[in-house]
């Protein structure tokens, strides 16, 4: 088969011939149609995660064929038993386990879900690692309840549209931030009721007046913006963080939290019970992931360094070329 | 009556006479037998708190007597009916409310239950803030299961007591710090597995090879040492944290908390129903809450010292004189 080859840290990643995947015990082999990137992949090119391997094989989302059967993909690798929390061994798909973004890649049969028929190749492939997210953090982690007032922040990215779309289908009022006035106004085209630049001095008051109080705040972005959102919060709010881009959060105290019984949940993937009902939200709503853009895998390079830029509103996929495309 | 009298802020308590409460719709009368002190009242006394009013009666914990039957007071005033916050216009006796560093109280009669039985006045007094502090930190908000580590800071406090007993009872495995090597020798006598001296450079590591991991932290401090408790977390951990004493925490960082799915639960107060369930599992498992000291209301200038010093083990009470005592 073909593939993208990652062969070792800041190295340009390439597209050619690889050894086709052999299937191990209860694993088959998919014909991949789609595949999508995530900051993961970024990192991992750059040396950035632990656990890399070269030559190596990225890509965590992917759709394909298996036996005429049209397919999307669970990446998870033994999350386990336990509905609340990963085992330490768990992985994902696409490193140090061979990935996506290839022509084929052997996954457990039991990963497999039907692609949701309202959904092209290319909005399959990027719906799983975001999806399953977002859903995880929202639903799981964050209890959404229908009425209740969400601040996503960093809209634009895979997992926060996600989220946006959850809330939105699940009866929320949904606020987002940005840097771009150009990504708020299309989070507002899509249901979002208000927004704010999170680079202007004042952001914090702005979505107060916009939005009285919050009841859900998703957050990838900690740092000192952070601090604030407890002032943001409603009694009983849940602030959910599922990443960390801008680091250590400098001013956080228990006072902020303990008198209005609020809670600050990590949340990092997904079950695959979570996976599963996650797909069944997606098909229930017919909900249209947000595809920023399409390359060719042969185009690879372009797309990872649309990624790496930030500009993105929506997830970034690779079609891969096949003999039967 | 007779009443401690607090005048004015920085201003010595003053027992003397004071006009009688005059009970309000759905109100009682209750003669107290004996209260406790709390970290709030001499906060209180030095004006640190909102909506002091003076001449006032300092008091969240009582018992006490009414028409033959002997009862302790649950201090809340408008919880709500939202289990999982109080209102906004939440309050809990002894301020503004007059409390129960008096002969006489007014209180809701729903606000009443029966002293347990195996519990002496000054026993039963300690319990009220104290208990339902715990209760609502340890099984609603940490919900903590029997065999989980946990991990209790600032042994020693009345919170604090009541929590490692209730998780001892619950049968984990409980862990405490202190500033006090006695203290921790006290907790491991009542059934603590072991502890760590947190002023000590490396106390995390020695907790850490202590108990391995922790499930359940209980925190009233914050500063840098809640930095450490996501290292010395489980996956899946709860921090639940119902006080800031030592400030700001410098070096929180998401990434602590994501990928090991851990929560950071603000506590404060309970709910009447949780109230109400702390009474009965003191009562079914013969929970003694642990005074520390007892001294005349007369008094009381004392005690208030001894809770500022914080050398106390356990719940400071002020026996009440009283006409029929």
């Amino acid at each position: 088969m073909k593939a993208l080859v990652l062969k070792g840290k800041d190295t340009p990643l390439s597209y050619e011939n690889f050894q086709d995947p052999i299937p191990q015990a209860g694993e088959v082999v998919i014909d991949i149609q789609a595949a999508a990137l995530n900051h993961r992949d970024v990192w991992i090119t750059r040396g950035l995660y632990p656990g890399i391997v070269f030559p190596g094989i990225l890509g965590s989302d992917g759709a394909g064929r298996l036996n005429g059967r049209e397919l999307i993909i669970n990446p998870n690798i033994g999350w386990g038993d336990n509905l609340r929390h990963q085992k330490k061994s768990y992985s994902i798909l696409g490193m140090p386990k061979h990935g996506t973004m290839a022509q084929k890649v052997a996954v457990e049969a039991n990963k497999l879900h039907d692609k949701p028929t309202h959904l092209s190749w290319e909005e399959a492939a990027a719906m799983p690692l975001g999806g399953m997210t977002a859903y995880r953090a929202v639903f799981t982690r964050g209890v959404l309840q229908a009425g209740e007032k969400v601040l996503i922040t960093g809209i634009g990215g895979g997992v926060a549209l996600f989220a946006m779309q959850f809330a939105l289908a699940a009866g929320a009022e949904v606020y987002v931030t940005s840097s771009s006035d150009q990504k708020i106004a299309r989070a507002m085209e899509m249901g979002a009721s208000g927004g704010a630049d999170y680079k202007l001095e004042g952001w914090e008051k702005e979505l107060a007046s916009q939005a009285g109080g919050f009841d859900l705040i998703i957050d990838s972005a900690g740092g000192p913006g952070f601090g604030f959102f407890p002032k943001l919060c409603n009694y009983g709010a849940r602030i959910v963080t599922y990443g960390g881009s801008k680091g250590a959060v400098p001013n956080f105290t228990p006072q902020s939290i303990f008198w209005k019984q609020i809670s600050i949940l990590g949340s990092t993937m997904a079950s695959d019970q979570e996976f599963a009902d996650m797909v069944a939200f997606v098909n229930q709503h017919q909900i249209h992931p947000v595809v920023d853009s399409v390359f060719s895998i042969t185009e690879a390079t372009a797309a990872f360094e649309r990624m790496a830029k930030g500009e993105q509103f929506g997830k970034i996929v690779l079609r891969i070329e096949t003999n039967n495309s």
